[in-house]
């Protein structure tokens, strides 16, 4: 152990991880599988083939391998950017006053400006590699979008994405990062797919959403020759890839010899949290070490603490397996209002899984008190947090005010999985005083969880 | 040295240089003295302690002095962004097919996107221990104004920002950052001053200049109580506190056993360029070491390859003392066109002084030739650069491919200052072609020569 604990602690390129790690293969009671929505029994590779590359089927089904080489050329492709730093939080602690100790894991520094470089570059290497032309995605704010064209123009694949229009024209700024990569951005819903055109007849003044650009992608990939479609978040293969967050951390925190007791992440989708906890839940699955792990989500979309567990469609258009995770159901909009991301009607199904059997804990906040704990968090870490990754700043601040209250010095741990330069409309509201809160009441719930498939 | 050169070389926080280093300790002729526009006479330190802090009037003027400490509360606030890497482009040799080894310092990994905060928190810290209330400046693109807002909100001190009013306009995030950051920002020309009054009524429709919003910064200062001025480029005082970018990077280059043949900075005001040659200049200064040093300027501001070298007024209003600078004249404003940063009308004076005695080279590039490399390096780099930084890059190109054709294998350092992202516009007109270049004529450069003032 160190004499002093780092602001940052940096693995050298030597230390980074050369293997994913698959919790999956540590859990007794495994995620349930993707369902045929026609025949309603669990999809086959071979049927996933069609939508996906054959080595991700295989990383999306594979229950039992724990460890998972990382090609060479996507651990050359994560030195340009990784490792990324375990940054000591000392300013936040002085201005809390607080016995705790926080550390963070800042995936911000990238173009991407969060996490997702970390599966987008490992979808396009499979993808080149089994020698497809390119690949279609859908995004929303546009980080995805955004790591997906980096991978793309780095291995020289086509790179096609839906983006949700509402976001297409409020941020058009992401839309021209995403083209500078050589993407070809399209507003969702279009004209472009089938999909889209009913959709654009159904409901003419649409302005998107996450699920219906699933959809559209889904339905170009699937008929196009040459291309297979990529998913920034939910899926297996997600989680595995983003492992890498994990693995970093759990090796940089042995070389300063700390522990962590709490590990906190946001989650929408999932990738994000389950990569940060990935080893340590680990652990937990094999009795060799405790944790509490909190997911926190938007109080606006809130799939773990007031969803339900079931099978759901993954999007608007119901063009893909149906997948079994607590969610608010497929017809589930958040609020106008809602303006920090996590806007996902469902959650990862290995989350869904391990939160199921207690394994970990879940909050849901208010966007105010997330916009809050931003502003808190930049003007003394000096980092300008994503809006997504705030939700877990402001349950970090809250559980090291906590310890203040009962002098504890617990270690914490969040995850900061990205940078919100691109959120400044959001950022605006908050400094005008004019961002508001909204929770759907439990009749709202209900007429969204009325969309549930009826399966299962 | 390694057996690889890893992608990226940090510094351990042991190993981060804890004293800047003063080129001009080393230059046996000195750069030319700030002069009192009402006398002629060289200014003294009480008469530039009305607008500056004590301590960085003293470093100001010490042209003696190789080795000044860093505070430890500036050592600390490093820290939180710093050591920032130095990188092996790997993949841009690569794709040039090079034998050149290409090399550069990142600067951009904190929120105000550049080498910037670097001074910030140094300027900002000395105006915090005299006991004052805030500080004022001026900010066009807005990296400036990030900066000393981040480095405001860290120290609690109240910060004014005068942005040119073009900028304010279409760069609404730029401010909404530094409103996060506490900062009050006003567009500049503004009503707020009695210099602004006076361009406004002489130019009612003015979108504003630098100049003009130094001007005005500078007095709110001297007519505020508690308040001083500060300026991030062009003065000694900032090139000082830049020298930890060139400070860091001689140190890692040591630790990995490479000597950079080629040095390349942009050069706008000169903070980042003096900053990054320091230590090898004064290398170069006492006859230890060789090295060509390239100041790259954008083709439609030459300060350096079109200017005279004369003593010029620093702002619009002429307010501020007299430098002797390569200068275009104060008159000088970059055509309309103009996107690309580094539109400064002078350079320091240190850095003047250098390019006169040969001991380095400038030349100019095209705007448009800047964005091709700028886009060629966000694609294999993963890194969106500023357009200022692109600069760089695009000698840094030109240098490898002439490396490529002699067979040459130099190794090329070059400062990359900062990331893009608040600069989309201009991506985008390039993305869409629309994008123009442009090079001022003898006779527009002989008409704002005339602006020069009749001295010395």
């Amino acid at each position: 152990m160190a004499d002093k604990i780092p602001y940052k602690t940096y693995l050298t390129e030597e230390e980074m991880p050369t293997q994913w790690y698959n919790v999956r293969a540590d859990m007794k009671q495994k995620p349930a599988p993707l369902l045929n929505p026609g025949t309603g029994k669990p999809m086959t590779a071979e049927e996933l083939s069609g939508v996906f590359c054959e080595e991700l089927v295989k990383q999306e089904l594979d229950n039992d391998t724990p460890y998972i080489d990382i090609p060479r050329e996507i651990q050359d492709f994560y030195r340009m950017y990784r490792p990324s730093p375990l940054v000591r939080a000392y300013c936040l602690e002085k201005a809390l006053d607080t016995p705790a100790k926080i550390y963070y894991k800042f995936e911000g520094n990238n173009t991407s400006g969060s996490h997702k470089l970390n599966s987008a570059i490992a979808q396009a290497y499979y993808a080149k590699k089994q020698g497809l032309k390119g690949v279609t995605t859908e995004t929303g704010a546009g980080q995805w979008g955004t790591a997906l064209s980096m991978a793309c123009a780095y291995l020289g694949l086509d790179c096609k994405v839906y983006m949700v229009k509402v976001s297409y024209e409020q941020k058009p700024f992401r839309r021209e990062v995403m083209r500078t990569y050589g993407a070809e951005v399209t507003p969702s819903p279009s004209d472009t797919t089938e999909v889209g055109r009913k959709i654009l007849a159904e409901h003419p003044g649409t302005t998107g959403s996450l699920g219906c650009a699933i959809s559209e992608a889904v339905e170009v990939a699937v008929s196009t020759e040459g291309y297979r479609y990529v998913l920034g978040s939910v899926l297996n293969q997600v989680l595995l890839h983003q492992s890498i967050i994990g693995l970093e951390t759990h090796a940089a925190f042995k070389k300063i010899g700390v522990k962590p007791d709490v590990i906190i992440g946001c989650a929408g989708g999932g990738s994000n949290l389950g990569g940060l906890i990935a080893p340590f839940m680990g652990e937990k699955l094999r009795g060799e070490a405790d944790y509490r792990i909190i997911a926190v989500e938007p109080a606006s979309c809130p799939s773990f603490t007031r969803g339900k567990y079931a099978y759901d469609f993954c999007d608007t258009g119901k063009v893909c397996p149906l997948a079994k995770m607590y969610t608010l159901g497929s017809g589930f909009i958040p609020s106008a209002n809602h303006a920090g991301g996590l806007r996902y009607h469902g959650m990862s199904s290995t989350l869904s899984e391990l939160y199921d059997q207690k394994l970990m804990e879940a909050v849901s906040v208010e966007q105010t008190s997330v916009f809050a704990a931003a502003q808190q968090f930049a003007r003394v870490e000096g980092i300008l947090p994503a809006p997504e990754s705030s939700h877990a700043i402001r349950v970090a601040i809250n559980e090291a005010l906590r310890c203040k209250q009962t002098g504890e010095e617990e270690t914490i741990l969040f995850g900061l999985t990205g940078t919100g330069y691109f959120d400044m409309v959001a950022y605006q509201k908050f400094n005008d005083g004019t961002m508001t809160d909204y929770i759907p009441t439990d009749e709202e719930l209900e007429k969204s969880f009325a969309t549930l498939p009826k399966i299962g």
